[in-house]
């Protein structure tokens, strides 16, 4: 991004904290990658390419340092990718704040939860 | 949800303040958006339907107060959906923090922008 | 469309049947509305206002003369829409041929399937 | 797929010739890729995981024998893949009918088609 872009996208951010530009980041490249991701045809074959190119679109968004994806209960025959199937670690670096996040299914809300694991102060 | 359902849930959720997870909340449910309903079909007949839909699918997600959705270079013939034609309004609440997001498209960067408006204490 | 749009249109076209023609536009609308919606947030509440999006938007593509969508098993709680809780009628119309597709759950196959449930010549 | 379960699917698609099934087939195929990934964030980097990812998946669907994906026009700076941007190739085969399909961007209609190449009788 050339430098005058860099000092527009600035301007709508100044109200933020790190920490709070960091959780926004996140939660828009969670909410995005499951929404962009689940009904994918997926199979024992096809998972781990299905897994990195997800880790790859993702890390496209601003702020990601790092992500991982693991496609969880696939088998021969294919199906489709489903929420309780993901489970994400994602790290949003903003200047000397990193955030770790984790999208994984939680068996006693039968729900995929996206949250929070840790806030570091670099 | 039943009681101990949302006793589950805050568990996940106490290393954040209200204005965080308000923020946080907001993240997920723009990138959700963007990312479920970019390449639907639109064209002015069905743009009122979308928008309404869109809406109403947000609406679903926790903490979300009040959202519309705008759908702009319609035309007669239909398109896929891009994300320079959305403009969105989102407010979440939680507790007495009120955040209010929007998605727009920022011309002088080419980019559909997801950003924070302004941050309310009630 | 204009009548040149058009005729490039047909360039393309001129080596299928009026019923294969409609065979697959049907095929390319049924895998759209599957792959588009899959995913999005829904509810008792949301339920209709997401049947009449997914049917305008489907009402979009080429020769659709019809089409009906019943979104199954919605509860209070918002859940992601899955492929098993599609149930769609849709019929496509090319000139003197008319082909009604159904996708609906299959139990005994635990799998949504697409097809052709009958082909009418007018 | 079990026996059984063959025996069941095919009474679904008795009314079809090999040749009409393969290109409902592909024309389910086709539309479940353009909805399904457009949208995705990409740029050069992730460009080819993404077309790995988007073979793979789609190498997954009933009859699909051979499947090229290329994204075209992506840039150094990220951005959400449009329907413009993809070029496929895709090759379904039912017994001795094997059909060609295209899905790329016509330029003269502004538009990203999808249609028949050639169909073989082997």
């Amino acid at each position: 991004m050339r430098i005058e872009e860099n000092e527009i996208f600035n301007k709508y951010f100044k109200n933020l904290s790190d920490k709070e530009r960091a959780i926004f980041e996140g939660g828009i490249s969670l909410g995005a990658l499951f929404h962009q991701f689940v009904g994918t045809p997926v199979n024992k074959k096809s998972k781990e390419s299905l897994e990195k190119a997800i880790e790859e679109s993702i890390k496209n968004q601003p702020f990601v340092e790092d992500v991982r994806v693991n496609i969880k209960n696939v088998e021969e025959k294919y199906k489709s990718l489903s929420g309780d199937m993901l489970y994400v670690e994602l790290t949003i670096k903003v200047n000397k704040i990193r955030v770790y996040f984790k999208l994984e299914y939680i068996k006693e809300l039968d729900y995929p939860l996206m949250y929070i694991e840790k806030i570091e102060k670099l």
